[in-house]
C-alpha cells in the first residue's frame, strides 16, 4: 500500500492522520474509487466530477483543485506500479473537511481540507470466482433515505451499508442489497445491481436513492449500443428472485454475477448468458478505452 | 488537549492514528462524552453502559472491558487536572472497529479494535451565555430512520446532524432539530429538546428515534421530584413555535434555554422561569450527586 496526505508520498506505517481529523471523529470526508486498465487511471475525469458533487451535497469546499488531485493520484499509482511492475492499480481518494477543534461548528477548523490517496496493487480485490458468482441477502436494514443523508453522496459516513454488509455475512451470504422506504431495491453495499427478464435489462433508478455507479452508467451505454433493451424501473425484491439473471456493477468488480438472492438460487445457480456477454463487453471497451485515451 | 491511544498517555501533536482506522475510512466507531463535575467524571457507568449497548448496535465486540475504559478515563482527565489545576474535564471516548485492510468485512481487520480517549479543560464549551439562549432551525434534513441507522446507536457517522448544524448556520442559528420521517420532532444535533406548556414538560419519546440522552433521564427524574408533570409525546414543529418555553439538555449544556425555532420567537424571547428551575435543580442535583459518590 502506498499513501500520498496532501502530496507526500509515505508507506504505509507512516501514514497517519491526526485523532482530531473530522474524518476520524465524524466520517466527515468523501471519497471516490478508481482503477487502472493498462496502469491508465479509468474514467478519471468521471470519478472527480463526481467528487465535486458530493462535496457540493456535503457543503464541503474542496481543497485543491481537480488537476491536483487528477496528479496526485497518478504519482500514487506510479509509485505502486514501480514497486510492481505491469500491476494494476487500486486507488481510493479521501478528501476530509480537515482537523481542529472538537465541534461541528466551521469555526472550530483549523486544518482545512485534506486528501488522502490510497494506492495499492489490485489483485487482491479481484480474487473472486465468476463461475462460483455471489450469493447475496436483501438487507432488513434499509438504504440511508435520500432526506436524510443522500447515497449520491459518496462520503466517509459507510456504516449503514457496512452494517448491511457485515449482517449478511454472518449468515453465510457474501453481500447484501438495501431496499429503500418504499421497499424498492435501490442498491448493495458497494455495487449496483441489474436483472434481466425475457432479455430485457433493468436496474433501479437514481431517484431510488443511489449512487450512480460510472460502471452502471457505461454498461446501460455498452448493452444499448449491443441491441439490448434496457429500463431503469423501481422493482421490489419479489423480481430478483423471479429473475433469469442477476448480476452487480462495480469499478473494482465490473460485471459479476449472483447466483442466489435470500434463498432463492437464481435459475440454475450459474451465471446467465447475458451476464456472461455483458461482462466481456464491457471490460473490451474498457481496455480499448483505456488504450485510446491513456490518463498518464 | 490530552489524548490516551489504547491506554499511552499522549499530547495532542503525537496524537495520531493510521489512515486504514476504519473510523477514518468509515465511521465505523462509536463513542461517548463525558463531563467532571468537582473534578469526577459525573455518571460514567451510564455512560459505559450506553458505549455497550452501541456496540451490541453495531455488531463491534468492545477491546476491552468497561473497568480498562474506565481507569483510563480517569487517568486521562487526571492528566488535564495537572496541568490546569481545579478545572473541570471534558472527556470522549471513541472505540474503533480496528485497521487492516481495505474492505467492509471482517477478515480485512488486522488491528482488532481500538480505544482514543481525548480530554481538555471544559470552559471551551461553556462560553455559551444562558440569557441570551439559543436559536434553533427545524432542519429540512430529516434524521437517520431508526431502520437505517438507528439513533441510538453513538456512532462516528455523523453527517446526518452535522451537516443539519451547518445548514442552519449557514442560515444565521446556533443549531439544529430534526424531523423523524412521520414529521415529528426527534432531537436535536447533539442534545434532547424540551417544551413547556401550560406548566408541563414535554420531551419526544426515545421511539421517536433517538438517543437516550442522560441529561434528558435525569431531568425528567429531577422535574417529577419537584412536582412537575412530565410527558414523552410525540409532537409536530408548531408546538414548539407555540410553547410557553423551550429548552434543550444535553451532558456538556445541561438544561439550556432556547428563545427562538425557526422565525418564531419563543414568548418573550427570554429564558422562562421552569427553564431557569430546572437548570438550577438539575446542576443542584449533578454536582451533589458527584460529591456523594465521586469517580476517582
Amino acid at each position: 500500500m502506498w499513501v500520498n496526505i496532501n502530496g507526500q508520498l509515505l508507506e504505509e506505517r507512516q501514514a497517519t492522520v491526526s485523532v482530531l481529523d473530522r474524518s476520524f471523529l465524524y466520517g466527515d470526508s468523501l471519497y471516490e474509487v478508481a482503477r487502472t486498465y493498462g496502469g491508465s487511471l479509468f474514467l478519471l475525469d468521471e470519478h472527480l466530477k463526481r467528487l465535486a458533487g458530493s462535496a457540493a451535497l456535503a457543503l464541503m469546499p474542496l481543497g485543491q483543485g481537480m488537476d491536483v488531485y487528477a496528479r496526485e493520484m497518478k504519482r500514487t499509482v506510479e509509485a505502486v506500479r514501480k514497486s510492481k511492475p505491469g500491476a494494476e492499480a487500486y486507488c481510493r481518494i479521501i478528501v476530509s473537511r480537515g482537523s481542529g477543534r472538537i465541534g461541528f461548528g466551521l469555526k472550530n477548523l483549523e486544518t482545512p481540507t485534506s486528501f488522502v490517496i490510497l494506492a495499492e496493487p489490485i489483485d487482491r480485490y479481484l480474487n473472486k470466482d465468476f463461475e462460483a458468482g455471489q450469493k447475496l441477502q436483501i438487507a432488513a436494514r434499509l438504504r440511508n433515505d435520500r432526506r436524510a443523508l443522500d447515497p449520491a453522496m459518496k462520503s466517509g459516513n459507510y456504516l449503514n451499508s457496512l452494517l448491511a454488509h457485515l449482517e449478511a455475512a454472518s449468515e453465510g451470504y457474501d453481500d447484501a442489497l438495501l431496499c429503500n422506504h418504499q421497499g424498492f431495491i435501490t442498491e448493495g453495499t458497494t455495487f449496483n445491481v441489474f436483472y434481466v427478464r425475457r432479455g430485457i435489462l433493468a436496474t433501479s433508478p437514481l431517484e431510488s436513492g443511489i449512487l450512480e455507479g460510472l460502471t452502471r452508467r457505461h454498461l446501460l451505454r455498452v448493452a444499448g449500443e449491443a441491441g439490448i433493451e434496457c429500463r431503469e424501473v423501481y422493482f421490489p425484491r419479489e423480481r430478483l428472485y423471479e429473475a433469469d439473471e442477476v448480476f452487480t456493477a462495480s469499478t473494482l468488480k465490473e460485471v459479476f454475477p449472483v447466483v442466489q438472492v435470500d434463498k432463492h438460487r437464481i435459475r440454475d445457480g450459474k451465471p446467465g448468458p447475458m451476464t456472461r456477454k455483458l461482462a466481456k463487453a464491457f471490460n473490451a471497451w474498457a481496455v480499448t478505452e483505456a488504450r485510446k485515451a491513456p490518463v498518464t
